[in-house]
């Protein structure tokens, strides 16, 4: 048995450096160095018991690099390529995945199948990691990609812009996006991207609110000013056609419902807690007779999705990379990062760490 | 002046006969004798409060009818027409109509702006009634279709068929219908037309499920006989595709939630009680993260459903006067009929009056 | 090197017996044994040229059987399984599959990709045949279905339910199918389960009429009684919603562009000749403004297909198997039924040969 | 009856000054005064006969304009608003619009139904224009769109972004856009704003391809250097996913065919020629098997349309006006952008005449 080294948490509460044994590739999977990583608050959540009562778990699942180990069956990889990898890998011989193209299935019905990393096999954070399903869940860089660009797509670009698809906006939608984290403001770009008209989002830190502009908000709603349907209500002087939550508490279901035309529709991108309870009384949602719609989804994993979003980066079209606000170089340098994105400080959105090995 | 008689409610809890103002036809207009008419449980609804404190309102919004009278603008009615009356006679010059074909709009963003009976003006159980948008809201009574059956289009089967079409079904779908009202009875028949395959119910009235069979349910779950969740679990061994909430309490939205696959809808055709409060902890709804859509709709009105849905009953395909039990004759029938349908005895489904003049 | 023995064509236009290598199952496939065949008129047209200069082939696309072996990746699968095979088998890990669940797709954007048997590998008829990703592609035989109706399923009914899933139907809508061999009927059937009103179909042969009236037809067509379009129109007193194409030349296309709405939709899945030629006058199209669309595709394969299909057998919706009217039992009388599927008799819709070992 | 001055078709091949009957306004319809005029090559081509053989026509279909008169049902507008008019001004209480919001029907299935001007009744080009249905067809000017800007959706904004609407574009589609002329123009910038990676245009003229690059287009391919499908694919390393044709003749479908992937979507707002037949040899609709839809389409017309494209300009996504590259002053200076128009000089792309009275 082979061991490697690779940071995540000893124990819940405790972060640290891990010695753990080394993954092996099936047939049909590969092995990944590292050269990028990005630190999500889902590690931070998962280190504070997310996950349960874990222990001795590389942790990371936003990452770039490099092939070191392919097995058998794997026709379009070979170790030396470059890659950028969907934080959510399904497994797409599952039934759940045929039909409508939804990614994200295990045949029994569980939720989240299609993320592996932290769950069912280690993060990415360790001297390499493991990709099930290689042919299918793996994407060459492209050249004219840039690879901090790229390790914003496996998971920011591909969760905002999947609470984007799921608003179905409409040419000239006034659209609302709750929360402008990294993945709130890929929201903001994706709702431009879909032809909205006025995107007001919602937010505090100055960092963020100029990087949202940027992205296409028109307007910024600060809720320390008053509570949001309101303010929104009066900014449009009327109700948005629809909402995207990325952001916030449970209230934020019984809120966009209070600001959303009848016929609108309510996409959630935001991982609420489990002790969350939506508290909604029924007036809000018309009485159930509003025609209006509430959806809710998990990132779309998979090669074809990342693919996608770098054909639109490298269309010119968006540039996640500006949401990198601290860069690090270095394996070593992984802790650091982390500890930043744990603290939230107010000149971060989204820290990354570039290794050469 | 002139006046007219009909029946409905003199004041909160008392229903009666009133002499009432005449209505008149604007230049788009027709007036419209009911012929036959249907008492809902909206109407019950209504004579209890459900409205507020509203005095000397004639009530009904279910019927067929002859014209008697059309503004000058009207172009394809005239009097002597039987008529089939949509209960949502949508403003087709309004704006939220455009686009989407969404019939329910008011421009200001009202939700049941298309509901006309009750609300803005009289309902049907007067000597006649107004329909506005004539040529855009009233249908002719086809040779090939009984004038029962089409009286059970114009709420009852509009309803059901859309708590169908919004939950989306696909081909060999296993839908769950809560309740077997006449909506549900109507959910049903139409969840059997979008290729469903195994269709639960729930209910207990024998009647109802003798229907619900012939309409297309394979199975009836029992609410007394344990949780609808598990006992639909247990049939299917596993979740449903898609759940149609048709009857019930608040609770039904965490109920559907608790048996609906990821990627799956739920949709809703029930009127809540404006009292109501849905309560749904997070996990029910995979964290805000399973792909599960909760959409929320309105019975859609205008002639143009109308007349499809007329030409599934003429093409054989579905034959909703199944569903009237209790038949009366006569104008001066409608407080028995209105009473039968307060009771909610266990023989009936729906009553019907069908007046000659 | 083990050798068996199949029924196909020897060569272009010589049909018989041959002694082929006899397949062996990869890591990820099986090797099944059939137990029931439908000969199918794409068989019939690869005989006599449709796939080039075709020499030694085992022909035959549509089987179900008992599986023999399987690679050592396969989980859900063991001998002596009783499955159900799609006729189109896609490759589960190609990206073309991902996003929209377009399962037709090689990488290289070749159409037909999902289909193997006569293209990349023999046919069914052999002693076994090759499923790939036999995890994904593969469906146990549910006791609640006969395996007659099953064997419907593989192709005919999964082609002609997707021309109706094409053709976007809605409430009842006009719908004509041109052509009721067996995919035209299954298009019928298809029609009438997503709510169609009256469904036109064209037709000369008594037994085909027959069956398509119990599957829902409501009117048929004779074309020797004069030209489609104008029969249509004389029937509906105007033009159709929708028209689904399952059968006859290209002239169809013109045909359906004649009798179909403005908005409409016109859906095809007949297999058109190489050397067929479209000529439609821009007129016919509404000079391209009409808003009609005209879509065409191909069997949609997979487990989680057929599993529907199967799911909607099993509810007691349709039975395909009313299509089978010439049955034969053992594997030496496959020659026979072929030989029937090319003289396409007027008695018959589709033959099919039970196999006991 | 009052008459007033225009300009328009003397008879066909002869454009000329007119003296005609002054329109007047019915109950719901509205009367106004050009303020703002754009010829467009659809008046061009009626004035050599594209409506048969017409006389003492006014031409003329794209306007902003002020309200003079309204009949006494007009609800929303009185003399002195700023209105936007939408080339297309359907009948809101005709049955062909209800259910799925398409604008365009005549209740007898004709095409084209909501173009009013040149068809129905006069163009924009007199001293006053007719406007029925007035509540549903006009929209004020908003204080935060120019009037150069709004009167670029009446046709040019509203008909490309239809074709953008009908290709179903997904997140990183590779788009072609067949044309540059303004339609053309308004199909890449709306391309751009449904998430389309690439777009490559075709076109030669300087000033187009400056607005296509301006507007989101990333290559350019010019039909003098070889055949659009091969420089396509040559570009793309493949096929396109999406196809817009919004220009050339008949033999861009075929070639639209040979360019794209299997399951892509061609889009079609072109205006055929009545003349124009369309040859499409059957492999390149890939047998008619591949998934590959073909849609054609008609400016959407109504307030609601033309609102949110102003709602999308407000917020600074696109700027139309950009298309004008020719400006005049005075009612009088209609003949001079006219005839610019029937030129299409290199340097032109849109003329316009702005009108004070």
């Amino acid at each position: 048995m082979l061991f490697m080294k690779g940071y995540g948490m000893v124990k819940v509460g405790q972060a640290g450096w891990l010695e753990v044994e080394r993954p092996t590739a099936g047939p049909l999977d590969a092995l990944v160095r590292p050269t990028s990583v990005a630190p999500c608050s889902s590690d931070t959540h998962a280190l504070h018991g997310g996950l349960g009562n874990v222990e001795n778990l590389i942790l990371g699942h936003e990452a770039c690099g490099e092939v070191v180990e392919v097995g058998n069956l794997v026709k379009n990889f070979k170790p030396g390529d470059k890659v950028v990898v969907p934080c959510c890998t399904p497994d797409w011989l599952k039934l759940g995945i045929q039909g409508k193209g939804w990614d994200n299935a295990h045949d029994d019905g569980t939720p989240f199948g299609s993320f592996k990393f932290l769950k069912s096999e280690p993060g990415v954070w360790g001297e390499v990691f493991h990709v099930n399903d290689a042919d299918a869940n793996l994407v060459l860089l492209p050249e004219n990609v840039k690879e901090d660009a790229a390790l914003m797509t496996v998971d920011m670009m591909s969760t905002g812009f999947h609470g984007v698809e799921l608003a179905d906006i409409d040419w000239g939608d006034n659209v609302v996006v709750l929360g402008i984290g990294p993945v709130g403001l890929m929201c903001v770009a994706g709702a431009k991207l879909k032809g909205a008209a006025r995107i007001i989002a919602t937010g505090t830190r100055p960092i963020c609110i100029d990087i949202a502009k940027q992205y296409g908000a028109t307007d910024i709603v600060n809720y320390k000013n008053g509570r949001v349907p309101e303010q929104v209500q009066e900014l449009l002087k009327g109700k948005a056609d629809k909402v995207i939550i990325a952001g916030g508490g449970p209230e934020t279901l019984a809120e966009s419902l209070e600001m959303i035309k009848p016929t609108g529709t309510i996409s959630n991108v935001n991982f609420f807690d489990p002790k969350d309870v939506f508290t909604i009384p029924a007036p809000l949602w018309d009485l159930g007779m509003g025609d209006v719609s509430i959806k809710g989804g998990f990132c779309p994993g998979g090669a074809e999705r990342i693919r996608r979003l770098l054909n639109i980066i490298a269309a010119g079209r968006v540039d996640p990379s500006k949401m990198i606000t601290q860069r690090f170089e270095g394996f070593d340098k992984i802790p650091e990062a982390f500890e930043l994105m744990g603290k939230k400080g107010k000149d971060l959105i989204k820290p990354a760490v570039f290794i050469k090995w």
